[in-house]
């Protein structure tokens, strides 16, 4: 990568920076610099300085100031991309950190929504919900409550409970752009527009998906759908005992999916990823990594997981709805998995961090927990995994919501993980009603010599591998090479990005 | 509009396309290119040429040279914009007919889905499905079986049942850019994708919205996905019988949206849309129009309307489950609507051009004929409103799905409506949980002098005085001004269209 500015245009942007939003808020010092530049495993690109606007004036003054002295800009939000890349950019660039637009804006019982700013983590979104006593709520990430409700959807995150395609669920964004401008898109580009909050399409070209998954705009605000909290709630819990279960058991899911019969993303979880989540590699128990069977096998059978575990949520508008649902569920997978029913809270305020507490909006760090899973200390009580040098990468591939692709990707990815000394944790979450995103970890301890290598050649080996055979990327992060498809598509995506940003601030060509 | 292209420019460009596709697919004759120039109402643009390629390949051929020597070009399917435009162009322009590509590409009935070509017509998909025996069926547009199911989606049309929200159910656009290069969006650019027609957002930036609502591409092929043919399918037919109930009610069919108790778009009509499906102005009766307020009543009254009248589409995956949806519906609508339940067919086979039959993928043409509603002939078995100087203006605005928003847009609608003599018809369909698509249709005959001015004066009036108060359109037409939002905004979609269309062949700047 070869820098686009003068040696000197840091530090003269810098200087323009701490005059409009204060030397506070312009870090520059090794050790913030070194913090943010440290993900959950190993990266190469430095951070030059760490801004942190106020609001969405001073994002546009920073980009500005960015776009004149052509410096790379990276925005963040909340900085939690955990086994993604975490704070770190794809290239040495200036962190441009937007937390600090933490507001609630708006808030609709009625019609269902909130709007926000990027700052707005899942936990202060729920405990906002909880504090008005909305019986509403929001789909909730799979990673970590103090995530950006915002960049998740932004990075097609997916969620759980109904409106868990995270990204099919918002609208009405505020687009700081590369020379700084601001445009709102759908309804929300006419003011006083009273379906602003409310449709995505708006009129003409539909123009949000430009700031999905690309680096295109900083988005300063965005509305977000909720889901009603439902009358009568039920979970189906369901595990089978061993892999040749499995295919029928995704066929069913999909077929539930298919009719309606759940609005909610349906997890399924191997042994390993059920696991890691409640507890850690057993190095009590003198055993050394990796994992052998025999001891997988005690450890599954001692929390009372299956080979394969999930859910489906039940969202009853009456009790005779949520009855007739269980029933269809119990008829779909009965033939394959064990399967039990549990009632959910009555009221919002008494869902909690249980297994049924995400389907029903529960901000919670279960599946975070997850990265400590090869270190040889506990959990800590506030997480920080690229602080303790807990190894974690992720692996996003979509597959299609088939039996026989399922246990095709599974016994792939779960041999190749093997293969490398890593535990295959491996989940296939029915996100849509069509495809799976196949969700793998890779978890290590970068405290251990040598096991970065490690763990990027076993990421770049599933990676090609899963690419291969049809399965490319739904979710990249800096680890991961740029997929290869149509030229022409990936000069379309420079045409438009070079439209907006010719100078290449927020993504280099 | 200036021309961009020398005087000669044209013929040059019609010599060069009947060389790449043939004299006969290259339509230059006066009465054809009259044909192509009449809408529904009065229109300007020109017709210059009408090409016919056959196949994508020819697509791209006949784009290329109208992008050498810049000739702008207007993309049709099947050209049934009726309403919009039809086909004629906004500016003089080449017609692009692609109707000759009317393939069915694929088919999965497993998962779902089907890929067509932009000729294939809702008439075409239904017919093959039921050829096929399928249990899956698509969403069927209310405008005319004849129309191009993937135009219909871009344009971002409505449709019945449970894919109603037609543009948030496609995937895997094959697109011919304004150079005749060709890209393919979503998984379908990594070839051998398994994803390619089960997922829509692909990795990186989403740029479906793109080709939606825009002159950036001409589609070439797309995949639509399908519902799965319910169980047991019920359907609520519900009418109110006075205006003040209309409030009460639409709140109670959010409530059923947002609790997911259908999934499928819930129709509201008044008294003169309903009517117009199934009756003439009642020009025998020697009533001259405008229809007084009693001749009205009893037009209603003699059809079993009431004031508004709709259905809720009922899925279920079980007798149970059906019988649950019923009971939910019926509580929620009871108290302010009369609700008849009904029972749909057991098989897709037996599903008819009833009232369930939309909802359950029969394409029809019973909205189309509407079209029809002021001419004092029959509506003929083939309909052709261009041809039989049908007047027809649809004006489509977007309004929060909350019954105060609904009847302040009603009743501003149809006392403008009736100021300008005309019949107020009026339709706020529920596609999605928060909005409601309003969709006004001013019908008139276009072979009376004046007509088509005192409509287009009407349409204008309605048009600015919906926007002026916070409701702006959702689609527009040729007939429709630009409307008015952030300038940033438009400026942006002006520099994404120039990076790809630097010579406005598809688009004028």
């Amino acid at each position: 990568m070869t820098w686009r500015y003068a040696a000197n245009m840091p530090e003269a942007a810098i200087a323009r920076w701490r005059a409009l939003i204060g030397d506070d808020h312009v870090w520059t010092d090794d050790a913030r610099l070194r913090d943010a530049g440290t993900a959950t495993f190993a990266t190469k690109p430095r951070v030059l300085a760490w801004l942190r606007p106020a609001n969405t004036a001073e994002v546009q003054a920073c980009v500005k100031v960015a776009h004149e002295l052509r410096v790379p800009l990276h925005p963040i939000s909340r900085g939690k991309n955990w086994g993604y890349g975490s704070r770190v950019p794809p290239r040495d660039a200036v962190v441009l950190d937007v937390s600090r637009l933490d507001r609630i804006v708006d808030f609709d019982e009625r019609m269902a929504y909130v709007t926000v700013e990027p700052g707005v983590t899942f936990r202060q979104l729920a405990t906002y919900l909880r504090t008005v006593r909305a019986r509403v709520f929001a789909s909730v990430t799979g990673g970590t409550a103090g995530g950006s409700v915002i960049a998740n959807a932004l990075e097609r995150g997916d969620g759980a409970g109904p409106l868990g395609d995270r990204f099919g669920h918002i609208c009405a964004l505020e687009v700081v752009l590369p020379d700084g401008a601001l445009v709102h898109t759908g309804f929300a580009r006419f003011p006083g527009a009273t379906t602003a909050p409310l449709a995505r399409w708006g009129v003409g070209p539909h123009l949000d998906g430009l700031f999905s998954q690309s680096a295109l705009g900083v988005v300063t605000r965005a509305t977000i759908w909720l889901a009603p909290y439902p009358r009568h709630f039920v979970m189906a819990s369901w595990s089978i005992a061993d892999e040749p279960r499995l295919p029928a058991t995704v066929n069913a899911l999909r077929g539930l999916k298919l009719a309606g019969v759940t609005p909610a993303t349906v997890p399924l979880w191997n042994d390993i990823k059920a696991l890691s989540l409640v507890t850690q590699y057993p190095f009590a128990d003198a055993t050394t990594p990796p994992l052998p069977a025999a001891v997988r096998q005690a450890m599954r059978d001692a929390a009372g997981f299956g080979r394969w575990n999930g859910t489906v949520s039940l969202y009853g508008a009456s009790r005779a709805h949520a009855d007739a649902l269980r029933e269809v569920v119990a008829d779909a997978l009965g033939a394959t998995a064990d399967v039990r029913f549990r009632e959910g809270p009555e009221h919002p305020l008494d869902a909690a961090e249980d297994d049924c507490g995400p389907s029903l909006g529960v901000a919670h760090d279960r599946s975070a927990a997850s990265t400590y899973w090869r270190k040889r200390r506990p959990v800590p009580s506030t997480l920080d995994p690229d602080r303790d040098r807990c190894g974690f990468i992720w692996l996003s591939h979509a597959v299609p919501f088939d039996g026989a692709h399922a246990s095709t990707v599974s016994d792939l990815v779960e041999a190749e993980l093997e293969r490398s000394g890593f535990e295959p944790s491996v989940a296939l979450l029915g996100v849509t009603e069509r495809a799976l995103s196949a969700v793998i970890a890779i978890a290590y301890d970068r405290e251990l010599d040598g096991e970065d290598d490690r763990a990027r050649t076993c990421h770049d080996r599933v990676h090609a591998m899963l690419c291969e055979r049809g399965y490319p990327p739904f979710r990249t992060g800096v680890q991961s090479p740029r997929p290869a498809g149509e030229q022409r598509y990936d000069q379309l995506v420079d045409d438009i990005a070079h439209a907006l940003d010719p100078h290449g601030i927020f993504r280099s060509r």
